[in-house]
């Protein structure tokens, strides 16, 4: 079984007319989401601290940071403008493995395609195969794989850097199958740094090291060449479990990135469903925070696993507190980013409705779907029960919906005319004769 | 159990006074061999290929390529002299766990010291912890996490370069406990990828990784504070077995470089009992390889599992051949660089010997044990009990054997005045008022 050349050669052998209208589409609204949400979070702290630490390093100023002034070499640029996307846990979601998937592509190719000139359709392709190649990984090993510990945005996300900056750089069928080889042995990103700023870390240490992987393998760095499906390759060492077929098959016929989902909540997926349901009894019932006796929430186990946080004391914290989110749901009607600001965190309003939440785990309720119970003063119990929540494939964002939440974003960090044009320039990124003029739109001038 | 706070604080707290003469006068041992691998190393076709890839993207030129002309910046010249000290399999052995100590950690904390004023003193003694740091954790997860698939040098090691980089910056218990999170983070690097270019990549890694790690948590990029312990942490998510005791116990009163051992042949530790063997009954039976029929080797199964290349093609996979080692043993009486290049893996008569050359793993054999057999055209029946491997702590190579050892791998790269000069410093470390003064003279002016 050679799964890792038959990926590489897929990659390789690809051409654009094969790419089918549904992924297209996908791919540019998944592009438009990951952007908006690399700008929304270029000046967060843990993007300051991380090029506090590194710009020393940096070498050319290849590459541009997005929503911020500086230029980097395309490795930094990558590291960080990954990093940048993911520092609100507002990406890209592909349900089936929880990978986000368009941080460690789009942070490589980006960064790439401002050395390296690609027109637009060659830039959504390697996007759109980047994608295939780290969910198929991802759905080999999914659940086992992340049931282990492993954050799987970093460690199946390094491979879809790499195959899409080697689909870029035009490397052949044996240095793409290297530059998967050379991925493997730095799959790296421990579930334990979620609510750190470690987590961010990894998409973006996965775009920087998918896209070296690719720039060695072009010059024959050579690696193992069945780095995937080797008794000591990647699915073995890193998971319990492993179904290579899903790899494999149906390879150019289905395309992940069509599968892809978009968050209108700042935090983890698996949260969404009771804030969704939260907003949803406060509008339909004009409920106030003082009206409430007791909030009783039943969700899938996982809820708890990722997200049992009952105290937070800062906001990156609070996205990991299924009660914090759903006492600003209540209180505040939304959950963008300023709901989860220390501020929010410790506000004693928001604090007192927490602390009179209750989760309990229930393995018959699936994971986008939850069940609420509000109790009020006056004696009255609502309940609501959401079956898919918002952003879920069954109730998709539409592209208005993202164009909104990207003006939120990149609002506070550009000018609204430049907000304007880059929404503009993503819907018609396949036109584009040079896809970096995305990058460079997308940079501070102030 | 706060494991990773303790080892944050007892790197922290410690002062030089407190290192042992023992551990300083391996330490000297360790960096000598280190620097004389990574000199040997630095015009190996893996350096050439990592630097034509990644050069473009250096930063300012602060750090010395060892042997080599070219300065990058500390990040780059980490990788890439890690990446030299390994290239030939030739450098440093902690026999409790197989890892390579010196490459990740003096990789980093040299390249660092170009940019950061260190003496001596202060060089050697985050050199010194830096080794406890990555061997201690090894101990608590070997064998266990090595039979899972992990080149412990590099999962470990990002560890020990994160420690001692964190050491010289000066950081604080709470930065340190972050560096180890940071470090923990990344850490990986696959045995599947031995005899590739791959192998040593990982030391060089490592170093960078580990260095990056020291440098972000400087600038307070939190992390996880139990990257080691917690349930998904390090040691459970990278292992089936663990021991936390191994990393806490003794701390500040044993040393792990104490037990540092260094290799007289170029390949992995554990075929050097059988060439040893093979050279011993050579030398004193006169052999050629026209008297020979067979030789039969009895040895740890380990030997089998790392080492069992039949047909080895490349010169690289002759260091991971038992077959090859044994026949270039007799013919040439030693296995350095040249006895696995490509033209002697592929040269008929040692190809020819290699054939008669069978091996039997039997789990009664030790590690540093091997029990030789070999049959004479003649009739006559030699053997050989190889009870410890010279190089072994049993049989140490004397402080002259390193410095021969030193001129030959360094002795092809730089002239013979300069290899006496960088001998003699080394031994002289520790009264050096600036520890980079060992990097800029082991740059190549020519």
């Amino acid at each position: 079984m050679d799964v890792t050349r038959r990926l590489a050669r897929f990659v390789v052998e690809s051409r654009w007319p094969d790419i089918p209208e549904s992924a297209r589409r996908e791919a540019l609204r998944s592009f438009l989401n990951w952007l908006g949400c690399a700008v929304g979070g270029c000046r967060h702290e843990t993007v300051e601290r991380a090029l506090a630490a590194l710009a020393e390093f940096s070498g050319p100023a290849q590459a541009s940071l997005l929503g911020r002034g500086e230029r980097l070499d395309i490795l930094h640029a990558a590291l960080l403008n990954g990093i940048s996307s993911h520092v609100f846990d507002f990406d890209d979601t592909h349900l089936k493995t929880i990978i986000h998937p368009s941080g460690p592509v789009a942070s490589a190719i980006l960064a790439l395609a401002e050395r390296q000139a690609v027109n637009g359709t060659g830039f959504l392709h390697a996007f759109i195969l980047g994608v295939e190649v780290e969910c198929r990984i991802g759905n080999a090993v999914y659940p086992a794989h992340y049931d282990v510990g492993w954050h799987i945005t970093g460690t199946a996300g390094v491979f879809g850097a790499a195959a899409a900056a080697g689909k870029l750089l035009g490397v052949n069928e044996q240095q793409m199958t290297w530059a998967l080889g050379i991925a493997a042995t730095q799959s790296s990103g421990l579930r334990e740094m979620f609510g750190t700023m470690c987590k961010p870390f990894h998409p973006g240490a996965a775009a920087r090291n998918g896209l070296a992987a690719a720039l060695l393998a072009q010059k024959n760095f050579t690696s193992s060449e069945r780095a995937l499906e080797a008794p000591r390759g990647f699915a073995h060492v890193l998971s319990t479990e492993r179904d290579f077929d899903a790899i494999t098959e149906g390879l150019g016929e289905t395309f992940e990135i069509a599968l892809n989902t978009y968050k209108p909540f700042a935090c983890g997926i698996v949260i969404h469903p009771v804030i969704d349901g939260c907003i949803q009894l406060r509008n339909e019932h004009k409920l106030g925070p003082t009206d409430i006796e007791s909030i009783a929430v039943r969700v899938h186990p996982l809820v708890l696993e990722l997200t049992g946080k009952k105290t937070p004391q800062r906001g990156l914290e609070g996205k990991f507190s299924v009660y914090h989110s759903a006492a600003v749901a209540v209180i505040h009607g939304a959950a963008g980013e300023k709901e989860y600001s220390d501020a929010c965190v410790r506000d004693p309003a928001v604090i007192a409705l927490r602390d009179k939440v209750t989760a309990t785990a229930d393995a018959s309720v699936r994971e986008d779907e939850a069940r609420i119970v509000v109790r009020l003063r006056d004696g009255r119990v609502l309940d609501k029960h959401v079956a898919h929540a918002i952003g879920s494939l069954e109730r998709p964002m539409s592209n208005a919906d993202l164009e909104a939440k990207f003006r939120d974003l990149a609002g506070g960090i550009l000018p609204g005319a430049q907000v304007d044009n880059l929404i503009g320039m993503c819907w018609s990124l396949a036109e584009l004769d040079d896809a970096a003029k995305v990058a460079r739109a997308a940079r501070n001038k102030s």
